[in-house]
């Protein structure tokens, strides 16, 4: 197993586009195929990774592993990691509660591994658009400068595992809640019949409000999968003592959009807002 | 009574503004003292507003009512006027839910009275500061008209009783929602320790979110009086078949900050987000 090879489970949009960056800097980066899909296999070829074959395979060649898949999926993915008993470095990178990171450390180090915890901010790093990978745990210091990838910044947060998830879950907290919210409310004022003149008050003077809508329509045909992230950030939000309403509200919101799913191009504000307000009848 | 006497009830805040700017075209305009705080006295002074003594004589002199008073206190106001036996024009500007709204319209109209629905959006209206009057029911072209006063326009929607106050509802939803929002995220980032790494990343690509902290610190007066607007909120979202969960969640944020009541001036955003953590242990 060499220092500087990462193996990326998986390769998502999320995963490809890391994995790509790491590619540019010369760093060996594989995947397993094993059990994945087409599209899979089609992303991880573009970013030029190394198909390892087996999660095993993979496993046993790399030093790291960079686990970024759905919110629902990573702890699962970390027990299935502690259960071939690796060794080396995990950085759980998803969008989970802090809490969910903790349990998936405890899985990890059980095995013999070292857990870091991770959390991306910012969309799949490319040219022109670059992401924060927030790093807590031991040695974080050391590992930054080895994933960051120019387009790819890699932060060293001082602060033990669960920091970053908390960083990233509070960042989408807010971001996430917010443009959820604005769609709530916006079909509220149809709903009420008033949708116009709300529109009309919110260019006005709340022209945040009009952006959240535009990236909620943006959104819809991601919503399904952040139906899940929302449940997380409740829990946190829980665990802290602080209300949870926002965050199981936002997912109610989400998952009545998730019937966008296979949508090729984002749908026309008006299919949003009554998506929104079907589902409550 | 005189087609052009008004009575305000009563001149808080925004109702000593509204009785001002009609006083300043002309209009009388009543209040009643009795029973009220010697503040109220100020305010009604100040607006140079006449003073009818007891609520009956108020409204025995007035041909149109407005009522201008906290949400939880709407509905027992048109009770109370309606107990009068009260046959004139009753606009209830409150924060209240739709169903809330026709619940007075049938107190006031079951007395024999005729009622407007109203919302008002923006602070209290002074020179330089505009606000609208939103009015829905029967008549509200003709109203309308004859409420305007420069800084306060009002605006007839065309929709029944409840019409105006969705409005309302819905651009506090928004406004008073993400802003609660964003302080309950900041107060859990600084729970888990990355509340500085947070403002980092809302400095660079959130500024709205940096916006609405310094929004709730400015409000953090007055946030006892939002707790009864936001189950308002909530109560209406359900009825409308949408998520009640975003402000049931900021109706604790802002009970929370109920101990700022009688600050002097804003407190800190460190005592702000400490009494919003600190609540829930």
């Amino acid at each position: 197993m060499a220092e500087h090879t990462i193996a990326i489970l998986h390769p998502g949009e999320m995963g490809a586009a890391i994995g790509a960056r790491l590619r540019a800097k010369g760093l060996r980066v594989l995947w397993a195929s094993a059990g994945r899909s087409a599209a899979t296999r089609d992303r991880a070829t573009q970013a030029d990774l190394e198909d390892a074959g087996t999660l095993r395979d993979a496993l046993a060649a790399s030093a790291i592993v960079l686990s970024v898949c759905p919110p629902h999926g990573a702890l699962a993915l970390a027990r299935e990691v502690a259960a071939t008993r690796y060794r080396g470095l995990f950085v759980d990178a998803n969008a989970v509660a802090p809490g969910t990171s903790r349990e998936a450390a405890l899985a990890i180090e059980s095995a013999g591994g070292t857990f870091v915890d991770g959390g991306i901010i910012g969309p799949p790093p490319r040219e022109g658009t670059s992401a924060r990978l927030y790093l807590s745990g031991r040695d974080v210091a050391r590992l930054a400068p080895l994933l960051s990838s120019g387009e790819l910044v890699a932060h060293a947060l001082d602060g033990p595992v669960g920091a970053a998830s908390a960083l990233k879950a509070a960042y989408a907290a807010w971001n996430k809640g917010a443009t959820a919210l604005a769609g709530a409310v916006r079909a509220f004022a149809a709903q009420a019949g008033v949708g116009d003149a709300l529109v009309a008050e919110w260019q006005g003077t709340q022209p945040d409000a009009m952006k959240r809508l535009e990236q909620l329509r943006g959104a819809a045909r991601k919503a399904w999968r952040w139906t899940g992230e929302m449940d997380e950030l409740a829990a946190a939000f829980a665990e802290a003592g602080l209300p949870e309403g926002f965050h199981v509200a936002a997912g109610e919101v989400y998952e009545r959009l998730a019937s966008f799913k296979d949508a090729r191009t984002a749908p026309p504000a008006e299919e949003v807002f009554a998506a929104l307000r079907n589902a409550g009848h």
